[in-house]
């Protein structure tokens, strides 16, 4: 299996509902370091897994709208519980969608996995990682 | 498969035995930053793979009695070869066993899969991955 | 010149005031990564800079209050501009103090000079370093 | 599953063929960080996954006739689109030849699976992984 | 001194001359992360050393020209050693001109110092550290 | 001011005494990941600060006899307090008298303050720096 991964990131505001959060129940925020890892079995005819630039610009757009922003109040996530393992799905879903749409180019369809792992400190990170064409 | 990782380090003292190890059957030493991911394919009712502080507790006690000792003395370790990846593996078991205790909470019982790194340099390291319930 | 280095990191939600700081000025967050370097010319009498367990637990200290916070709203920062410049000064200064209360030993107050650096990605960071006992 | 990784690097120029390529066309050059980890589901009879310095000896023979070199000129892979991801592959190839011929020692016939990353940037990598003894 | 740090990279073809060289004489390339930090002893009217973002993109546009080519070719450079000490200078003096011209704002003529480093791999990086208003 | 840096690491056990150090008190161990600065005014005749290689042999030579040992063993160290500070300065005062001796070339005399650090984990280093032809 072949793989090519990107980084990007973003810096956000939220809070966390639910005694095991603990002092993350307060409003506070993180810095996120996403990387998205592709992955098909074959290359394109290109001999890649996919065009680098426009998965670095996929994800740039997967992000942006979550990006100095206070998550509790961005629509679609307000009330629900943003924890990293929940974004790391939420960015997950968006690529498959991009890849769907074509903005990675033709090629790309031929990616059938993909890992998001967001790097919260450097002692602590989460991913999702499932099929393109369906569920974990 | 939904994933969280925590990092913790310890550091040892050791000789490891067999010709194989060359200047490493010295008594020498390593640093190991240790990464513990815990794994499973969907999120808990608080949208967690687990307590992230109670997964780095139960990172801290699996190493507490390895750590600023001597392996070749340590109670259950004199006599074996306290490689990399056997430490992976020993660090690998006592998170299992820590799970099945309810140290990281009940909601950690859906852990299925864990991979322990650990990483003894800048350009080496070891690992064990396998499932909660069984061997690899 | 002697230094020994301490690592810790807090997750904060802030906005800044002005326009430079274009989207930034809306509530966001961040994850600072903090390193604290603390030099002196010579060794104390142990052979150390200083203690480095003391060292990491002051520099806990001197973030606990900020650490899971809305700056904004945190008690002698609100009003003002919460740049990481601005946090690298303020971590300084508290080290400066714990220093001398004595949090570091008696043997810290050797310690001439300090540079504090917080990460808030990947690809950027500040930093404040001055001598222990005046301004820079 | 156990494994073990060692890293290297290597410093080359090349052009890539195809609009998809963009400024890369041209002749340009990377360092590549090439991570290798050798997987196997049960440790040797010293309690390792390998000979970990014959590991990283056969790493540097497997990127030692590409180590500063004109890619587009090194004979086999001219006229080739050396792709990050299509160099992982070269890389993997190479390994499990060693593997094959002895090179990492007699008991490294027990590796199952290999995985190959080339970190290009801070932003950016690609990796290939396999089984020994046959395609992805 | 307070400081700011942002981070950038290019990939580049070029040789060296000189037998101190070795292989490096032929051929090869790098990726080289490059890091510029700004330096000055007060902060300006809106608590920071410079606007991040146009430091970054006035290190975007200061690496832009030598991006994905082959520097024996490159107007000005061929001709020249471009080692990786040589390239820091030539990042610096870029840095400088730009504050020069406003292209950092007028708050970042404070500027007073400034160190360019150029990691090209994970062992080895080069850097060069000067004054803004003259020589080292 | 130009500098280079570069990296290797060793793998050693200790022990420290003296109550400070609580748990280190005990035979334990370190991998210590080694970064040497040089640094030097103006380049040489080929525009470096130094050939890399030899200064990468250099500091493999500098570590070479405490790789793989417990320093409370080796000769001249036994009996002193090996913490990393002092390692640091042991470190600087080998490349020192290596570059007097010219193993890092005719050229390397024109570097005049070096920097040494040891990394012994990912939250804590130690370093020393000092002028070649002096102390600090």
């Amino acid at each position: 299996m072949y793989s090519v991964t990107v980084r990007d990131h973003i810096m956000i505001a939220h809070s966390l509902k639910g005694q095991v959060f603990g002092p993350a129940q307060r409003l506070h925020g993180a810095t996120y370091v996403v990387d998205v890892e592709l992955k098909r079995p074959d290359l394109d005819s290109d001999g890649i897994v996919v065009d680098i630039g426009r998965a670095g610009e996929a994800l740039r757009l997967a992000l942006a709208d979550l990006n100095y922003q206070n998550l509790d109040q961005v629509p679609g996530l307000a009330g629900r519980n943003t924890t990293t393992e929940f974004l790391a799905r939420l960015v997950f879903d968006r690529i498959v969608a991009a890849i769907a749409r074509g903005d990675l180019g033709p090629g790309a369809r031929g990616i059938e996995q993909i890992r998001v792992t967001l790097h919260e400190s450097h002692v602590a990170s989460a991913s999702y990682e499932g099929p393109v064409g369906g569920s974990a």
